[in-house]
């Protein structure tokens, strides 16, 4: 961290400055210019010595050189993040689909698990707990959605993830799934990340929809701080004031995160447009920016969906996209 | 909710969507225009269904009309809700005064508390489990920094709020404190939600940095239709592309929500600006706005506080607000 | 516009209002629901009469149904609009790359067009006239500047592309230059717009920080309305809380803004992200999702150069992007 | 500016970037730290530099202490500018109350002239010229309108106020009236401000709707650099995702701007709200956080206003404003 004293600075504020670096565990480096003061802090950054250095009135403002996280960048570890989900390879060089119904019902859920199957989705998703913001809406078939997602596995073979709302239902969710999605609502909710950081199955963490990359890479700081190094980072549109996509899916997320961590990196067109007929083309240009997979939301009867309905491809639209997907993969060097 | 159709939709279309309306346990009122029909659903609006609708191809848009809230609404209960924590009303003509430090630790809380006491604080704030960005940052001293604010109240008989994070802590929480305190991160922690809507505590619900108004109150709507009628909604800055300010404090929230809802509004000047010194002229603001209490950080020694210490008052200034607020709330028709 | 009354509305208040919709020269078609009359006021949108309605106590709401602009609609014109520049061709099959450096100046000016024409761009951009958000800050060389884009298209043979900054400057830059830009800045200048919209050149309208896509349209719809048909959309970021990249690229723009609207649309990855770095991944996303064209800062010597260094591609860098930028047009049925 | 190099900066990279700076006419001071080298360079800090400066590989960040602007400042200008419109002190210790109808029509206009005199306000406003964001929009009477307001003035004897949408129309509204208004779209019309700059008339500067503060007041340096001293800053409300208000009315800019700045700061809070019904609680908010004067919609009839109406209060609701106003500039140490 950068100290930079006011210009009316004494050299006793100065001292008491440097004294309070050095009680929270930093080294000092300082230099003096003709005018103004600049203490160097050596040592990871941290928010709440930032804030208490600048509560100081002798103190002008004080600036982050280094990022405030450590495991999950590439200065700490350069070579990407590659691990397996079955026989599925995450972060490979191989795009993963991850694809899927919104919410869990019986019948609709084994006919989208053998279409997205067929149509070369590698990895089955579905909400078993949905976050609502009404308590009037519909909030998942719980432990029932999971047992028929486990059903959809054994007919099609492909490994399952799905989101978790709270610590009190990881253990059930974790007996049934391969992957556990942490929500955009709950990527601060530093509790459940710490749990899911001593599980032993990877997560998925969506960016939050207020979230700066630096928050988001931070959230997933908890979960590898806490022993878990199997993360996925998931861009799923921020909050902007447009108002006619339902988020402003944040494209340019991609290239940045995967240039400051080694995580990798998805994209899910679906929430962050809002509306099925715009997935093709923000898949495709997910993908041209340098996404290592997708989460595409995919339902056999969209009308009848229980909820997100409208941003829901039917099969035969998902498998359309497939081949000017494999198109753009190979052009920047992937494979699909 | 009203249902636009398409300039296009054939009357099959429009028998088609009355169908879909109707099983969703609506009733249908069509109006058919020279151009275009319109069909009005008559019940409460839910998310899922709009969406759903929104889905169908000859649907050109679903517009809520009613509020997706219920409980919370001016339109349910007219009367404003006032409850009484110990002695200290709530939501009646009295301004609350809630303040104390962001971090709960031995020697400073104890003298905060004496200090905000004596400068006529009603309610003490302190922070032992605290939500932070970084998993490297003090997270609170937890069950022991309960214990020293259940020291403080012996001491200054001023009753307690403080934050929970998750539902694991909420019975120890309650053990201690009077009010508890939903954080912004949390405004959408629905599971957390339901079961403090079950709980026998006030709770102060504070609004997520990008949540709108009317999400804000659908979160209380978890709160009041699983039991708990005792909510305080509280605004403390939303996220824009300001820098300047650590977050945007909505002044304009506090007449927006107290027109939608009975609930008393209170306003967290700290938080909003990030600024211990434009705590004051905010506190002002607020009040003259209409908000039925305040939020605010005190602590002794700010520059040693282990969070927020750039944005916390020093007892001498809160004490200097005193005055200043008493002026405005009686021009408001209040008292404080 | 759908006029909703308020549920207590009387007959007298839904007749007055019927009264005022006829007098602004609409047709009114009433329907009277069980609780809720609705009014349908056929005729083109426009924002003075919703808010004047808005005004009145018995209207609930009113609502936009059909778009308020027209003649940039798909719905005024279905077939796509491609024009000529010289010997390029606006909005057809073929990607349109416009290269050059931010602001002009002689030797580095006349390098970069060779540079960029021999790497294959279509189109000259330079700065004669530049908005700056300090007056201390360099503005361009002006009419200087011009004449030497004049030279440089002597050179080369490519069309040229500059920024208008106002009234004043419209004709002696309409002298020099090919097609005409209309900055973010000044994208809600309507007085600039109509002056454009009455003159025999194209105009490439960028899109506003925080104008949304509909306002985007609407300031086109000045342009169209004025009698200048040959317009071109560009979208090149939005201002949101992320710091990280200089503004939020919004690439979903881009299929949005080509469903609604007959234009060509285009995207600046350059100005979009603010480092030279994201542009090849974020020029690749913007034609994976379907853009026209593409706007790229290249500087043959970006560390001298008088504004946007940072975000400048030196001309090898630019020439690396071509084949990628290839290969992804021919997948969306595109060639470059 | 600090430029912080990077980790691995080479000595020869070290020099580079010094000679670089001080070809930009800095001095350059050099601090050597164990592990990384921080140049300060002494001198206004100026865009392009910083951003030149961030395009060279061995430059990881350029941080601005100082502000880029100097005449608008604290620290140039000790003391609040105070001047004299007609009789009206504007940045005193009276607050000032701007008020009038949005655009002006003759019967209308001069019954609110006389309505809002009599209710106590200082200055009329009154729209001549209206920025529209549709091309089918009323755009205002024009030299029409401005022979109307001056007629009001004849009339109340109370100064006058009103927009300038371009630099041809300068000299006419400055013919008719005593302060010209820049609105929130032209706040960065740069070649505007210039010409305003130059005119002997005082300016109200609006904050544009995605402006930082930072912006605003370089802004206003425009203004200040071209020769004219007497500028209002006037916040209005910026764009946010929350749409139940049209804008989100910043109310922290006023106390943050009047500390940066000398300038006297003015809140709108019609536009800021959207709402007449929300102007009375958020104009006492404004006056309690320090605002120097207020800019207010009032019309006789909203519901025949041309723009806007639903944001006009009704003159009674002016009225009735007034001594709760006075209550709270007494509070702060104000008059009214």
């Amino acid at each position: 961290m950068i100290v930079v004293m006011n210009l009316g600075a004494s050299v006793e504020d100065i001292q008491e400055v440097e004294e309070k670096i050095t009680q929270f565990g930093y080294s000092v480096h300082r230099s003096t210019g003709k005018k103004r003061t600049i203490l160097g802090a050596i040592g990871l950054p941290r928010e709440e010595v930032k804030e208490l250095l600048e509560g100081i009135p002798s103190v002008e403002k004080v600036v982050l050189v280094s990022s405030p996280y450590k495991l999950v960048s590439r200065e700490f570890k350069k070579e990407r993040t590659v691990f397996k989900v079955g026989d599925v390879e995450i972060g490979g060089d191989k795009i993963v689909l991850i694809a899927g119904p919104c919410a869990v019902e019986r019948r609709s859920f084994l006919q989208a698990a053998e279409a997205v199957k067929k149509a070369g989705a590698d990895i089955l998703r579905g909400g078993a707990y949905k976050p609502r913001s009404s308590p009037y809406s519909f909030q998942g078939l719980e432990e029932e959605g999971l047992k028929i997602m486990a059903e959809a596995r054994e007919l099609t073979g492909l490994p399952l993830i799905t989101e978790v709302l709270d610590q009190h239902s990881i253990e059930i969710v974790a007996k049934y799934v391969d992957i556990i999605q942490v929500g955009a609502r709950n990527m601060q909710n530093f509790k459940l990340l710490k749990e899911l950081g001593q599980l032993d199955k990877p997560v998925l963490l969506k960016r939050g929809m207020s979230a700066t990359i630096e928050e988001w890479l931070m959230a997933a700081e908890y979960l590898l701080s806490s022993g878990n190094e199997r993360v996925i980072l998931c861009e799923r549109g921020i909050r902007t004031f447009e108002t006619y996509t339902r988020n402003t899916l944040d494209i340019s997320a991609v290239p940045v995160a995967k240039e400051l961590s080694h995580l990798p990196v998805f994209v899910d067109p679906s929430h962050g447009t809002g509306k099925w007929k715009w997935v093709p083309p923000m898949s495709l240009a997910a993908i041209a920016a340098g996404a290592d997979g997708l989460l595409i939301e995919v339902h056999p009867f969209p009308e009848e969906a229980l909820c997100d309905g409208s941003q829901s491809l039917v099969p035969q639209k998902f498998l359309q996209m497939i081949e000017p997907l494999k198109g753009v993969a190979q052009t920047v060097g992937r494979t699909l």
